[in-house]
């Protein structure tokens, strides 16, 4: 049994006091109450965030005229990542950056980030030389952040026989002009930014060889998987110009996430195979299932003019919204047989990661 | 090793397909979902709550000249709660009692709730007539929600070894009138609301013998520990009157809390021994240092008038805040040794529970 108290060691990162402190643990909630106070945050976030680290509550003020977009998203060892595969700085990462990509699925700019995280206590110790686990999921974790310029407001901190982080990401937007799933219609484009299927690819290499990838860093390459790149500055792009009818982020796979469009929309969807923007050494299989590429897919009508960049990532339209009829799939694939066109129906299959 | 995905089971209870769903899972999403969006919210809380469970994120728009108030609490099984100790209705009720009692703290109004549910599967199965462990969680959970009015609008759910529980509460406060523990001034009064320890009689209870404990819900008995009453009602009272300097909710213990307000406040305080609210079996070591009470400590000055009770719930004045003196310490406990008053210093010292 672990030893453990009524409370988690801390609420909103406030140093709670301990019977028997674990040096650890203390100097681990002063380091992240240090580095959250010292991050880079714009004149116009800060004026969002009355209130962060140090009581009850953070406070949030959008301003006139604004909504506030919430997301949470949990990441658990052995399900979203593995400790002997993933590098630290890459859990880190990837955990905001499935935050970041929900703000960036309804067009919000971040506002203040938010991390719940449970440890084993040899996560939190540093050895002859080397940063700890945590102090390299912070490194990776407060990189992006600072690049978003999005501030730790907030948390809660506690030992943990698995390691676990929730992440709660706070986004504003303009008053009824968030993207949402629901409003593509039958002639719209289909779009998708930058490509797809490159996580799943590099996910693969990871399985292989792990330890090729052991000291991968963010700068180090194009790493979809490892460091893959949330599109909030295309998503804020396009909801001020008013183009997108609907949008999300592609977390689970071009197959899945157009169904829901299509459900929530109430239409159904055709996609060209050979328009698809393949990732670094994906396969067609990867691109339409992979998931985890944190593009944003989304539709515009057909009479609106996109750009072939949004923000310096290319956007590629890959098909169109029909009408949704009864007895016909809610999507299909365009493609070739025999050098004939054909088309199949494109069942939603995520991918299967951590397969057993 | 566990069978997984790269993202979770689901972002925001939106169901996400998978390739050989487990029944108990997508039946589980659909009755969290069906039950979030049959619970009753008034209607101020539902204009507040522009998009709940669904899209990528929910939106939150607060009114003019509100803040928003954004707290995380994280529960860990073997740490928080034991599935041999607590009913699942308790660790529901518990969960959202620590979201709520930290909006409390700020004096904010409920807006919405985000859960994070990481669980292993087995209790997420019903057996012979008999509602699963999560299901009854979610009872407890709902119940405490629908009570303070506040809809579940959004989370995330996942497998997981153990079993933990994020919370997300959300809170609405007019701009700058947030109570905050920073504003204590000598000569103010110290109060609690309720009673001190309670929590702690009974935890040690349920460790002795937790079968008397099993069928245990909110409405048999007055269960401070099982089932804590986050004292919203009397913050929003006290901020609406402005009464309170300083406040904060009494979660780690009366040495400890009332420690955080003097260092914020840079004040000192001292307490009387004879004067402190015992809760049902508690002694004055567990009123001092408990925890869990998830009453409200707060100070006013002396001029105010406090009545005997707030929203039915009794106030009791314990003792005094004082100028910081160097070489005095932060917090004094007024007592009697052999019959004759005596100060000493009182050290934070929370709790320990589940004790190796």
């Amino acid at each position: 049994m672990v030893q453990s108290r009524k409370t988690a060691l801390k609420e909103n990162w406030k140093r709670k006091s301990l019977k028997q402190p674990a040096l650890g643990e203390l100097a681990l909630l002063q380091e992240i109450r240090a580095r959250a106070a010292g991050m880079a945050t714009s004149a116009t976030v800060k004026s969002r965030v009355q209130l962060g680290i140090g009581d009850d509550c953070a406070l949030l003020r959008p301003r006139k005229g604004e909504e506030l977009a919430v997301t949470t998203d949990l990441s658990i060892e052995g399900r979203h990542f593995r400790l002997d595969w993933h590098p630290p700085e890459s859990v880190g990462h990837r955990t905001l950056a499935r935050g970041l990509s929900d703000l960036a699925a309804m067009g919000a700019k971040p506002v203040a980030a938010f991390l719940s995280l449970g440890l084993p206590r040899n996560l939190t110790v540093s050895t002859a030389g080397t940063r700890s686990w945590v102090e390299r999921f912070l490194d990776g974790l407060l990189a992006l952040a600072a690049e978003h310029h999005v501030p730790l407001a907030g948390g809660d901190l506690a030992e943990s026989p698995i390691a676990i982080a929730d992440i709660v990401l706070t986004g504003a937007v303009p008053k009824g002009e968030a993207l949402l799933r629901c409003g593509a219609k039958p002639g719209d484009r289909i779009y998708v930014t930058g490509s797809l299927g490159g996580a799943a690819a590099e996910l693969a290499a990871l399985q292989t060889s792990p330890e090729d990838f052991a000291n991968a860093t963010e700068s180090s390459a194009i790493r979809p998987h490892l460091f893959p790149r949330p599109r909030v500055a295309q998503a804020v792009w396009l909801r001020k110009h008013g183009l997108a009818s609907a949008a999300m982020d592609l977390s689970d796979g071009l197959s899945t996430d157009l169904a829901h469009i299509c459900e929530e929309s109430s239409v159904a969807a055709e996609i060209d195979a050979a328009a698809l923007p393949l990732g670094p050494g994906a396969t067609l299989a990867m691109a339409l299932h992979g998931g985890e590429d944190y593009e944003l897919l989304f539709t515009a009508p057909q009479s609106a003019k996109l750009p072939p960049k949004i923000a310096g990532v290319k956007v590629t339209a890959i098909g169109r919204i029909l009408p949704a009829r009864t007895g016909r799939p809610r999507v299909v694939l365009l493609t070739e047989k025999n050098s004939k066109p054909v088309s199949v129906p494109l069942e939603p299959h995520g991918w299967e990661h951590f397969r057993i």
